[in-house]
Formats: C-alpha cells, sequence, structure tokens
C-alpha cells in the first residue's frame, strides 16, 4: 500500500499536506517524565487494545515495536514525519500504532502518554482533525483522559494545555523564499499566534522552499478557532506565493524555464549530489511542473514531495536497503534520483 | 561538403587541429599598406587566375568577393579561423579563395600580399604544411614572390620575414588548465620561441580550455626546424595533460564523472546560454567522451569541437539564418546545442 506522500492525488501547487496532533494523558498515571516503566507497559497494552481490536478492518492499523527497530528505521520514520524526534529518544518504554499508510500514528509515551496525529495531503485540516478525532474518541470510549472542566486537556507541557491540538500545513514556497519575502511574512504572522518551522519542525532548517505553518495556541480558542484561523493564514499565504509565481513568470518567464530545465539536467544526470542540494533543485522542478513547465504523461503523475522524502538520508537507506556512509549516500541518492525522476515530455 | 571541422575523423584527444600559415608577397608591388588599389585589384585578378584556372579540381576552389559579404559573415569566417581579424578590417581591396572544405584558404591583401593557410584535423602539421607547399609551387610558378637569398621570403612584418611559416597547434587541455599546470608551462615554453594564445589568437582569452600554440620565430630555421620544434614541444604538452587527466580519473573517478555529467544535464536542458559558459560545459563533455564517460552510438561520432564553432555569435546566427541580439542569441544557442549535442547511450 502506499503511503499517504506516495499518492499524488489531493495536493495542491502549494499546499503539501495538512497536519493535526492532538496531546492526550490518562488520568491514572503520572506524566511520561515521572512514569514507571511497568506502568508504561500498562499505558502501551491499553492503547494497543483499544485501538487495534476496535478498528473495522483488523489490517487497518499496526502496532511498531520500537525496540525492534534499528535506529536507521527509526530516524526514517522522523523523516517522513511518522513520529517525532523526540520520540525515538526517549528512555520510557513507548509504543506506537501505525496506519498502512502513515497517514494517522499514535505515538505512545512521547512527551504525553497520547499523540495522535493524522495527515492529508493538500489543504484539508478538516479532514485531518476528523480522522483524529475518530481516534480520539475511540480511546475516550476505553481510556480516562487527564481533562479539566475549565481547562481542558491537561498535558506535560502547559504550551499544549486546553485543545492539546497543533495543526500545520507543510507549505513549499519558493517564490516566496527566494524573493526573501518570505521574512516579512513570518515576522508578521507571529502576532496571531502562528508559527513557520523548517521541513523537519522545531530548530530545523528548511530545505527546498518547505515550510512548516502551525498554531502556536493551544488554550482559550476551539480547535476550530485554531483551525480556520490557521488555515485563514495559510491561504493568504498562499495567495501570494501564487500571485509571486504568476508575476515571475509573467516577467522572466525565460530565465524561469532556463532554471527549471537546469535543475532537471543536473538532477537527471549527476552522479553525485547532497540532500541538501537535492531539495533545492526538487524544490526548483516541482514549481517547474506545477506552473506547467514541465510536463510529464498522465499516467506517471507528479509526486516530487514523494521523491523528496525517499531521499532523506534515512529513508533513502531503507529504499535501497543498505547501510551507506556519508559520501556513499550522496552517490546513492544521485542514482535514485535519476531512477526515479519522471520524464519529461 | 562538410568543412574541416565538421568531419569527427583525424582529431585526436587533445590535438584538435593543425595549421601552417604562409606570408608571401609580390615582388612588383608595395606592401599592402602602401598599395594603390589599382594595384590591389591586379594582385586580386591575378592570384585568382593563377589558383582557380590552375587546380585540377576547378570546383575545389572559389573565389569569395568579401565586398559582397554581410559583416555577420566575415566575423563567421573569423570565427572559423578562414580569415584573420585584420582581414576583414583592412581599407585595401581584398581577395579570398577557399577551398571547399575551408580547410585552405589564400588571403589577398592582408598584412602581406598573400597569406596562404592549411588546417588539418588533429595533430598533423606535416601534412597541413605540404598542402599550403602545393599552392604556394602553384603560385610561384606565375608570380615573382619577393626573396632575398640571404634572408629569405621578405614580408610587411620583420616577425615573419624568413620562412613566413607560422605553424600552430590547436589544443585542448581542460586538465591541465583546471589544475593551475598551464601557467606553468607556458612560461617555459617561451624560451623556446613558442607562444600560447587563447582560441582566437592574440589578445583572445581561452575559452573551453582551447589553447593555440605557435612559433613565434619565423627566420634562422628551416620550416622543417620551425615545426619540429613545435610538434616536439606540444607532444611533451600533450602527454602531461593526458597523464594528469588519468591521474584525476583514477584518483577522483566518481567526482569526474559527476561534473561531466552534470554538464551534459545543463547543455541538454538550458533554454539560456552565454557562449563563454557553452564553451566550458562542452569542453567538460568533450572531456568526457575522450575519457569514455560519455558514450555515443557509432552512427554518430562526436564532434565537440565543431559545435564549439557553431556556437559562436556569428556562426550560430548564420546556421539559423537569423540576426539576433545577445540575448536573443542566448536564446537560440541553448535550442542549436539541445538539437545538435550527441545523445548518450
Amino acid at each position: 500500500m502506499l503511503k499517504w506522500f506516495e499518492k499524488s492525488s489531493g495536493s495542491d501547487d502549494v499546499v503539501i499536506s495538512s497536519r493535526v496532533r492532538l496531546a492526550r494523558n490518562i488520568e491514572e498515571y503520572n506524566f511520561p517524565s515521572r512514569l514507571s516503566k511497568e506502568d508504561a507497559g500498562r499505558i502501551i497494552d491499553d492503547v494497543k487494545e483499544a485501538v487495534l481490536n476496535a478498528h473495522e478492518d483488523n489490517s487497518y492499523f499496526h502496532s511498531v515495536d520500537m525496540n525492534n527497530l534499528s535506529s536507521l528505521e527509526k530516524v526514517a520514520m522522523v523523516e517522513r514525519h511518522v513520529v517525532s524526534p523526540n520520540f525515538v529518544q526517549t528512555l520510557v518504554p513507548t509504543g506506537l500504532i501505525l496506519s498502512e499508510d502513515e497517514s494517522i500514528s499514535i505515538m505512545i509515551n512521547e512527551e504525553d502518554h497520547l499523540r495522535i496525529q493524522s495527515i492529508t495531503n493538500g489543504l484539508n485540516l478538516d479532514e485531518a482533525l476528523q480522522n483524529a478525532y475518530r481516534i480520539d474518541d475511540l480511546l475516550e470510549e476505553k481510556i480516562n483522559y487527564a481533562y479539566d472542566e475549565n481547562i481542558g486537556y491537561l498535558t506535560s507541557c502547559p504550551t499544549n494545555v486546553g485543545t492539546g491540538l497543533r495543526a500545520s500545513y507543510m507549505i513549499h514556497v519558493p517564490a516566496l523564499e527566494t524573493t526573501g519575502k518570505l521574512q516579512f511574512i513570518l515576522d508578521a504572522i507571529g502576532k496571531f499566534g502562528i508559527t513557520v518551522r523548517g521541513i523537519y519542525g522545531e530548530g530545523s532548517k528548511a530545505r527546498g522552499s518547505v515550510f512548516q505553518i502551525s498554531n502556536q495556541i493551544t488554550l482559550g480558542h476551539s480547535e476550530q478557532e485554531i483551525i480556520d484561523n490557521l488555515t485563514s493564514l495559510t491561504k493568504q499565504i498562499v495567495e501570494q506565493e501564487r500571485a509571486l509565481r504568476n508575476k515571475l513568470l509573467s516577467e522572466k518567464r525565460l530565465q524561469f524555464e532556463d532554471a527549471v530545465y537546469r535543475s532537471y539536467g543536473i538532477l537527471a544526470h549527476a552522479r553525485i549530489i547532497t540532500s541538501k542540494e537535492a531539495m533545492t533543485l526538487l524544490s526548483d522542478i516541482k514549481l517547474g511542473y506545477e506552473l506547467g513547465i514541465l510536463k510529464s504523461d498522465i499516467k506517471n503523475p507528479i509526486n516530487i514531495y514523494g521523491l523528496m522524502t525517499c531521499i532523506q538520508p534515512a529513508n533513502l537507506q531503507k529504499k535501497i536497503n543498505k547501510e551507506l556512509k556519508i559520501d556513499e549516500r550522496d552517490i546513492e541518492r544521485a542514482t535514485y534520483i535519476r531512477n526515479n525522476l519522471p520524464k519529461i515530455i
């Protein structure tokens, strides 16, 4: 079964994906930072039973034994946004429940007892939230959430208290970034309780002009208000990105085409390539496909974001089933890209 | 009929072509700097008759009326090394006799009354000299050369007196150039009366790692000595270039391949390209073909030097039959290269 990011349907020209994450804790247990190994194990068992047995399709969810995973496989999951970087480093026993297409994941004993995550392609936070709610409801039938009538859901870190909701869009904004206009937007939207980070979360650098835009405030607003606020601001960014793309295209079409085709030419022929350079070039051709400069046949729809994910260091090694040193990776990455780059017509 | 530089046979991995030029003057006339229009016309007529009627194949040589040529066509001839830059600027009436494949040209009333030039592919100065001698002999039957028993052929500029011979090799030395070793060689060979210049002669910059290496001394040595001396030094440069290529290939094969393929990828996809950048990238792929990194089918043998010539500003405009502004040229050059770049297999 294809992973959500390998499907090409649903994504749009700017918004790659929508993601929600609900933080939940169980009343009877200490927060994970003070959780005993035994209690951690009990939580894992309870959650697994609640989810795996309840879902109508038994094969849709499966439990991943994190202890059995190599560190390579764990990092690959982080690169695919299936789990958080913290999750693979924590000392408390952890559990993970994952849907087949990896669009839904439930981290057990991360910073909170439960982190329910749901991802969809394109601009579709409402669907992502509904999918997360279904899991949330399922669990609530079997588990007593730590919940306060006045405050809402209680969480390890006060920044998550209330709704426990973090909603985010993954956006591709090459025109805003290369013209330097993104910085102005970032400065402005901070006031609205919205933050923008690189593709791999807090402290990570943006690569390939891919950014995550998400809410910082979880308390004092309803889930719908949070999502509507984030969506409204994101739509404004999308409109600005589109306007700028059209401006560049109408004013400097040929220079634009030249840059896109050169990036394609390098990706299609390079023998050594770092992930940083590959992300930049893939960003160029993603834009090229979206603006109709590059064309591919319909049978082979373009999913450059999927390629961006597969060439990350750990996923690359998983894809070719080989542990590699850094310089070997740059060689295999170039080969992988050559073999998987959509042909242009 | 193909021009000499469009043929792929005969060229080798380092030496692109061999060229000789004989400077001759006619006893009865003033040197061109003091030549009357009438006398200039007489010389043109005499030389045309001597060459055009004498050659066994009537169609092999033809006379070019320089007055009827556009400045674009004149510059295109300079780019193809058919005539010298001076020749198209001179005020005296000039004449030009050209062989079909442009391997032999006779400039009439350049700096001297006669400049007989012969070019061959690859390292083959002996053949080039023999071809020039045949024309020289043909003319000598009908014309009294200005000749002094002690000094030799008399010429306008004292640097050509004696043999009147300038011999040169066109060499492609990317490994020597990019490693900075070429400069040491240039410093050393000056002592031997040898000079190295860019692809378009005195004062021109090297482009695409193509250089001309030629004798400076025309007096006090026989033609054969001049040629042997130049050939011996050129062979040493060739050996150094080859050794360095092999060293780079054995020590950094993959980096080398990567650079070659990237250059190919850009040439095969760019939409705008200057002649300077194109020369650099074509130099890379020329090296790539010579070292067997890039391969093409045998039916379509590689002649990158031919492509280097065709993308020069004036020749490009001639090829596509359109006068172009500079920025239009960069676009048409990219198109021309895409259409004429050998496919790799």
